[in-house]
């Protein structure tokens, strides 16, 4: 076995089907997003234009006074795993701020969001006994890895197919255990579940609801508390899973549900127990992350302003998207090389920063740019892109739409 | 099936066998770890002997001036994926701290040690064709999970026992595909393998090796690089894992490895892919502390005095502990309730804070008290800690060993 030949010839593989990813190295200005300096090749200026951080968040002031006051008040690192010495008055907050917004008995802080899927599916699924999983077909890896963990039974429902979950559920005996995983806002489609009839046939069969709302918290509802609260849903979903690391601006993920099923989650998830706990001060940006977007609005609305306009400039010039009802703008391409040319160029030409989406991040032959419009990209920001894109929408010959009527 | 009745029972259970976790509610000093204040019911200040930040460096100066740099220059969080606008400049230099620490190629950032040992071997052994792990029977249970997770054929040998592992290695035809999991300082019991002879054995049989130096990274070695650098076997060893959480103080996990192998890993891994990128203060951190640790030997020679210093006055007194050639110093109790006990009145007549580590940290019957002293220990609270457990163990009649002459 020569171990370097094989990872070599995997890795020239991914080259010849135009998806080895090359990772931006970007910069970002503090107070000045989503402008950043770009030091890929020579360095210059860049615009985001495909950053998690929705709303501008990890650049607002409450959030970065927090994790400065924090910082010089108890230092750097937790400095132990939860158990271990790790669990500081910061993280104990935080949770009590999480329980708050989905208004649920407790929450339990993960490191990210991707573990805490992986953790809490994983240890749910593997303890409670005989437990169905019923997994939406477009669920995020880190839901499928804690799925395929916990080594219970799944099935697959097509998504967001109502029909398809109920004839899985209606197959099974009504005291069998089974746990419905799905999200509100899809990531890279940007759809969004039916989640009042979801609850609907939990109740009806006897079912645990288990709701990813990474790309949601922050962004939809009163106070951010993500598609659920808008829809006045919360108390009837089980589990709300969330994260600290896209809209609210930081680092870390969470389930908030009732005392018991998040102690029990604390007392058994290996990805919980055995690991070092986040670091006060990100615990405590988050913290203020949170509390500004309960109490503020402005984010919200603007972005819903920015996604708006983007949305009817493309429509007038004919670039395809996907049409959705969230934040999210797919720019469809449909070929991972024709994909990471048209970033590049966007690049190097026009200082715009759109990472070309490929798999297995999506399915092949549904490569695209991802867009996502922020309350801090200015109109100029949007004339710069919509200009680029027409271009070379132009330039590479690529298929448009009927323009609507300008 | 009564999910909450489920949840309630599963725990009552852990209470009953006196593994039920209590979380102690911590808020640090800065500047003055170990010093700390619990809110765990009445506020009080309190000493942490239990910490894995084992130098300090969480409170060094050159770290948190990092991390306010960090936050005025680019704000809070990544605010996306490595791949999807989440690398930051301070993310590639740290990796290319990290390389140079450890003498190698490359190294990969994850979000935490347990991410880095679950992801990097779940994705080498799932994808190396045919291979075969052979690991050691007390790793981690983060590298356990990681090897599960890649489905690939297992065999455990028993710790450190190199005639087991040459036996299981001769076994297996040379060209079949094989990879050697172990750790250098194991955790819970403090012992270190026997690195140059597992080298040994992985180039006669033509295994890689994969070694995790969670506990040693900062601690050991010239310029802190761990176990391996200490005996010089850097080079020998095929994949470096470490943590930048325990002695930098800070939060986040690595491999360092050659290039290619940290590509294959970069571009397969579901749990480096997907996932949030750590904020780039934190990555900030890490760097100076590296950075000092590689250049600085006086918080090494100084934990080494005052380990040196606890372990001789508790033998003085006969507080029976494992003996061990590195900085933790296990007490042995092997009782989940007198453990628990022993804690609690530490911390309620003596402001001591050690966690009892119980099962399933480790075995049952093996329950104790991990101590780690650091050179923020003062000798006024070595007094105080030393005074504490000899008051105890008489007062609780526990089993001492033949004291040392003092």
């Amino acid at each position: 076995m020569n171990y370097d030949g094989y990872f070599a010839r995997a890795l020239a593989q991914l080259q010849d089907e135009g998806n080895y990813r090359v990772f931006a190295d970007l910069e970002r200005h503090r107070g000045n997003f989503p402008q950043a300096t770009s030091h890929c090749g020579q360095t210059r200026d860049v615009t985001i234009w495909c950053s998690n951080d929705y709303l501008g968040m990890g650049q607002h002031p409450d959030v970065l006074s927090a994790m400065h006051e924090a910082l010089d008040k108890v230092g750097a690192g937790a400095g132990g795993t939860r158990n271990i010495s790790g669990t500081t008055h910061h993280h104990v907050l935080l949770e009590a701020e999480l329980a708050d917004l989905h208004n649920k008995e407790a929450a339990l802080l993960f490191t990210s969001g991707y573990v805490s899927n992986w953790a809490a599916l994983g240890t749910l699924a593997a303890r409670i006994p005989d437990c169905l999983v019923l997994s939406d077909a477009l669920n995020h890896a880190s839901m499928i890895e804690g799925i395929r963990h916990s080594k219970a039974e799944r099935q697959i429902w097509r998504h967001n197919d109502l029909a398809h979950l109920e004839e899985l559920l209606a197959a099974q005996p009504l005291e069998r255990a089974k746990l419905i995983a799905f999200e509100s806002v899809y990531s890279m489609d940007g759809d969004i579940a039916p989640i009042a009839e979801i609850c609907d046939l939990a109740e009806k069969y006897n079912a645990m609801t288990y709701l990813d709302e990474v790309h949601a918290v922050g962004l939809y509802g009163p106070r951010g508390g993500g598609i659920a609260e808008r829809e006045g849903l919360m108390d009837r979903v089980t589990v709300i899973e969330g994260t600290l690391g896209k809209a609210y601006g930081v680092m870390g993920g969470y389930i908030a549900a009732s005392v018991d099923l998040c102690d029990f989650v604390r007392s058994f998830a290996s990805g919980f127990i055995f690991t070092t706990a986040l670091p006060p001060a990100v615990a405590a940006g988050a913290a203020a992350s949170i509390r500004h977007l309960k109490a503020s609005a402005a984010e919200r609305a603007s972005q819903k302003e920015k996604v708006a306009e983007v949305r009817a400039r493309l429509d007038a010039i004919g670039i395809p998207h996907i049409d959705n009802p969230s934040h999210i703008i797919p720019v469809m391409v449909g070929d991972p090389v024709k994909c990471k040319y048209l970033s590049d160029i966007l690049m190097r030409d026009y200082g715009i920063y759109i990472q070309p989406i490929n798999y297995p991040t999506v399915p092949k032959g549904t490569e695209r740019l991802r867009i996502t419009p922020s309350p801090v990209h200015s109109d100029a920001d949007i004339d710069c892109l919509v200009g680029a894109l027409e271009t070379l929408w132009t330039q590479c010959q690529l298929a448009r739409l009927p323009m609507a009527a300008q």
